[in-house]
């Protein structure tokens, strides 16, 4: 019995013709729409999951069927009544177990897997005689599961096969967008985006046709993602009134995602209860205020009820905040916590809260210190549905920062960490940067050293005396990310910018992938159209150009991890002083004899003392410290030599004119792609690549003579610098 | 026979309530007001003598006449009869000329000036007989004589006055606004404005309200502008069509201006054939652009007659010119000229053209040559009724730049010399930075030394061999200045930095007076309510402030004539490296070893090379350079020994150090005129002052924090250097 194809499907779940279909193309449904089906199971993201197939089948031949609704009347002929007659069952398990996939995944199950269940998204994933076969114990764990057979195309239906347990890592993997409702008169519509305007808003409304919505719940969902944030963290007063008389935009919006298993989050004011109130305070131990909270909380649920929970920054960078009543950001976070607790909802309370008018002259002044300085001591004071969302580095999402002490410092409290997937310091979407193995290396690393949890952990919600493997799905906040998106046609300005977006899903999911890995899937999905010839050439050449681009990114731009050398406020392209007399707190102190921080306990600002052992002590010393963080930690003469051999200047020279070269021989391999694959990608590529070149030129130049100009040692290869 | 006091007047003389009234307040018109005056003379411009004269005799209860229109018939008791029972006679010399002055000055007259003409705005004051007398020829030398008598108060009516004769040395005397119609989304409403929006346009419309335009010309009046442009050079879609279908907002903003003598002219986009037209081209040698041109022409002169012409920023930062038909700047100018000739316009013609899209690596190219290389050659090709506006510097109205070469090298060309009133790099009107004097050494300085000529005496028309003095009202193309006018209550934003508007109109009427008399009758003028002994105090504390102003804002900023420095962008603050690897052409160069921009003939971009003798060897050496300018034309070692005896390195922090204390001191000074002058200008200043402060501290430090780091030469005094 094939399902009447429902042409309406789910509505949005398509993107219109002139968007890119970025990795879900119809091609990449190949093997499963060429597949017999059958899917066991009732609810919205199961009827996703049926849509999802039966549109597949329309275009290469397949079929899908569901159960019988009566077993025991269903005809001799029914196919539903025999597994071999299916190449793919997709079952929940409660709801309709086919006996003969039950007996053998259990036995497999159990004795790799105990006792532990699939929870709210896991998926099992066996091949049985033939049949492939997915579990699930709830409806978003087969909607998971549909998208790893999308991922493994004809591999799932291969002979053999190995039984696969999923299960994310986190429970929370979550996008924030930076968008506005009307045009920051600065900012743009979407802050720090680099992907034209927003898809959810447009002049100064929602927009009325959500399709690109829900393509974009669709993509998401396809790589893990399960929550957003629809709104700046900077909260301007249209946006700020999404919490009260503009909540009918919410619940569209969450209406469009909801059939995508995504939960709809809301940045807030800490004022509103002042802003859209009228209360004369928004003191978060005002009881009135407390009230307000609650009884907005309300009405949201009523609207929206699977609403995700509130985004708040406060005290931040002019937002205001518990500060401004003398209060802790504990008793600020606590006031939202209690009003979203009774709903089951989540606050993401940001810790990204440091002194933005600092003196540059005041070195005793640490911006990279803020965050424990502000937070560490409310370790314990947080209510359980407060996730301190911390920022990955002690800075502001860096090409190299370390990893931030937070993250080892308050194992009382549920902490998100917060990755940045729109490009604002790493080229905004001209450069390729593929940020995988930066976040790789982030989620890798063990705050306590090599023994205890990883970072990945840590946000899974382990802690220090934790195995370094513990935390899959548990308490903890999860991975959280600025969306690099906007209603460009390919979603992210450039292109292979969308295998950002795609690795933090899956990253988020399961953080031990190889991010050499995740970009073959991506690549596989995305240019699933390409001949099979032409495929392993595309794959050649996006290994080459963007596996080692993070890196190349870094040679050609600040040096050493010390930061910035952006132009201020547009963040791109080099302006070597521009941030050197501001008031952010973002200092390189490069003079005459050497450049870099000194953040030691013994002669500096003393951050270094912020971090638990063994990093404490690593960092702290000269001699110990990883060349690539020297500068963030020391400030050394133009001579040091560091564990590379190369002298610091020598060490600048070389790579800014290595990088160069790189992203020039990054142009010549995308120049063997012409023809191979859509025109449109190559072209806006190409036109990228060309800014690039131009760009990473600019740095090296700028860098290079800056450093020349003030140390006044030639280049030992006699190149020219100007 | 008084007159009836006309209550309407010219309707948009005074400025409202709620505005300042600058150097006309009441108060200043008390000599006038108080005596009997006769008046004598037909047309527009004698009725707002007379107007002018009445309103001040309501106040101060003196009388104004005019001559019986029939005086052969005029009653035996008519006042008009007799010269004696006047303090005050104001005669149009060929109307109704007195025969008791007439003849006593008639010898005077010819005796002292031979048989030169008054001209269209010259006067004639003379004192006889406890009577005062202004003659003048044309209706504009009434009025300017009348705001003569304003400056001079009680001593136009002491018992001896040498007779004075008074004619202003340039023609042509203007301010161009660069004011937008709509707000520009980066520089907004008024380009380089820091006195809030515009005084024309507001809404991207023209104001209903011109009560302040009216107000604003009597202002210019009463310093000796005739000429004023309402729209920014850089010419935007809304602006350009004020020359067709928005022209009666040009001809309100002309009746309003017209009692004032001023005469109003419109920037115009050299495209407006394209963007107006719809002509496929602005060739200026295509017929039907040529035609198009002198057909929009005659429409502006149909409904403003006394339209005074067009101001072009052609081929300049962007801006559409003759460069983009291959023609050249003589072809553009030309086109527009003929237009305007049958009417008596004239063509404002920028040579502000550089490469604004400069490679900073590019060491051959210095934009300090642009304009003479572009104009020079051109000598001789333009239209008589074209002026070439040429910034006196070659840069771009930095606080100390060389005179450009541009004004000794155009001998068979008419040019403007354009200041900037509008302090975009001196200041912006949060700082006081009184520029007369700046202006008053432009104005000065002889171009072929001692002997020849000064830039005054070529911008009145004189040039390369005549004497310094000639040129008074010659067919010179005047001086041109930005206006610093807007909206705000004080005009200027800064109340003092209304003396700038003041000077300019002064010392364009006559460029030898002193900056510190000039200063003296604004103070007199502006401060006129002030008590008798409190006036004395106003002007201690006002000369002390002001007089030095200028040094004092060149001692805390760009050393030596270096120039720039500043704030990308906004122009405002300092940021040593901040146009350093721009495009824009303004470099320093500074390295560890030394600093400054070498523009000789023997090794740099030969700009010197562009100056006739004496200037092309003596800024050619670094032994005879002065001091001031030493790093505009060389590139010297920090230990580099100034004329003061001074190093360069000692030089920058001392001055530095020294600029400070005197703003601080000036923000002293102010103090002692709390309760002596009107509290809202006392307050205005002090926040302006703070401002001052801290901003200068902030020049101080980063300047010697940055060469203190390249050069690593301590302070000799040993003060703290961050």
């Amino acid at each position: 019995m094939i399902d009447a194809l429902d042409p309406g499907g789910p509505v949005n779940s398509v993107p219109p013709n002139d968007v890119h279909a970025a990795w879900l193309p119809p091609e990449a449904f190949r093997a499963l729409g060429s597949r017999r089906s059958l899917v066991c199971g009732e609810g919205t993201l199961v009827d996703t999951v049926r849509d999802e197939i039966a549109r597949a089948c329309v275009r290469y031949g397949g079929s899908t069927d569901r159960p019988h609704p009566r077993p025991d009347r269903r005809p001799a002929d029914d196919r539903s009544a025999a597994g071999t007659a299916y190449d793919l069952v997709l079952a929940l398990v409660p709801a309709g177990l086919l006996p003969i996939a039950a007996a053998a995944v259990d036995v497999v199950y159990r004795r790799r897997y105990g006792a532990g269940t699939l929870g709210e998204e896991g998926f099992l994933l066996a091949r049985h005689t033939e049949v492939t076969v997915v579990l699930a114990e709830a409806p978003a764990g087969l909607l998971y599961g549909l998208f790893h057979l999308v991922r493994l195309g004809e591999s799932a239906f291969g002979l053999t096969r190995p039984m696969e347990l999923h299960r994310p890592a986190m429970r929370l993997r979550m996008l924030n967008h930076w968008d506005n409702i009307d045009v920051h008169p600065v900012m743009g519509q979407v802050e720090r985006g680099y992907a034209g305007g927003s898809i959810f808003w447009q002049d100064g409304a929602r927009r009325e046709d959500l399709t690109r919505v829900g393509a974009y719940g669709r993509l998401l969902a396809a790589c893990g993602v399960n929550a957003v944030s629809v709104n700046n963290v900077n909260v301007h007063a249209t946006e700020a009134r999404l919490l009260t008389d503009r909540l009918g935009d919410v619940a569209a919006i969450a209406d469009v995602l909801r059939p995508y298993g995504i939960r709809v989050h809301l940045s807030v004011s800490f004022a509103a209860p002042v802003m859209l109130g009228g209360l004369s305070s928004a003191d978060p131990l005002d009881e009135a205020v407390r009230e307000w909270w609650a009884d907005a909380t309300k009405r949201v649920y009523e609207s929206v009820p699977d609403f995700g929970g509130y985004v708040v920054k406060a005290d931040s960078e002019g937002q205001p905040g518990p500060f401004g009543y003398g209060r802790s950001h504990a008793d600020g976070a606590n006031v939202l916590a209690d009003a979203l607790s009774p709903y089951g909802g989540v606050v993401h309370w940001r810790a990204f809260v440091y002194n933005h008018r600092q003196d540059w002259r005041d070195r005793s002044t640490d911006r990279a210190r803020a965050a424990h300085d502000h937070f560490v001591p409310l370790d314990g004071q947080f209510r359980d549905n407060v996730i301190l969302q911390v920022k990955h580095g002690p800075m502001d999402f860096q090409t190299r920062e370390p990893v931030s002490p937070v993250i080892a410092g308050m194992p009382g409290t549920r902490l998100a960490v917060e990755l940045q997937v729109t490009q604002e310091y790493t080229g905004q979407q001209r450069h390729i940067c593929y940020l995988a193995p930066w976040w790789s290396e982030v989620l890798g690393f063990g705050p306590w050293g090599d023994d205890g949890p990883t970072v990945a952990a840590v946000a899974a919600g382990a802690s220090v005396g934790d195995a370094a493997e513990r935390g899959a799905a548990g308490d903890g906040g999860g991975l959280v990310a600025v969306s690099n998106v906007g209603d460009d046609p390919f979603w992210t300005g450039h292109p292979l910018a969308q295998a950002n977006l795609y690795a933090f899903g899956r990253l988020a999911w399961d953080p031990r992938l190889a991010p050499t890995a995740v970009l073959d899937e991506w690549i596989e999905l995305t240019f699933a159209a390409s001949a099979p010839n032409g495929l392993g050439l595309v794959r050649r050449v996006l290994r080459a150009i963007m596996d080692d681009s993070w890196r190349t990114y870094e040679r050609y731009t600040a040096p050493l991890g010390v930061g910035f050398m952006v132009h201020p406020g547009d963040h791109y392209g080099p302006d070597v002083d521009g941030y050197e007399y501001s008031r952010w707190g973002t200092y390189h102190f490069a003079d005459r004899d050497g450049v870099g921080v000194d953040r030691t306990r013994a002669s500096g600002t003393a951050f270094t003392g912020q971090f638990p052992p063994p990093w404490r002590d690593v960092y702290e010393s000269v001699e110990s410290c990883p060349d690539e963080l020297l500068l963030f930690f020391h400030h050394v003469p133009y001579g040091h030599v560091l564990h590379s051999g190369s002298t610091v200047i020598q060490h600048i020279y070389d790579t800014h004119f290595a990088g160069v070269e790189q992203v020039v021989a990054m142009r010549q391999q995308w120049e063997r792609l012409a023809g191979v694959i859509d025109p449109g990608v190559h072209a806006r590529v190409r036109e990228r690549l060309d800014e690039q070149v131009r760009c990473a030129t600019e740095w090296r130049d700028q860098i290079n003579t800056y450093f020349f100009r003030k140390s006044g040692v030639p280049d030992a290869h006699g190149r020219r610098i100007h």
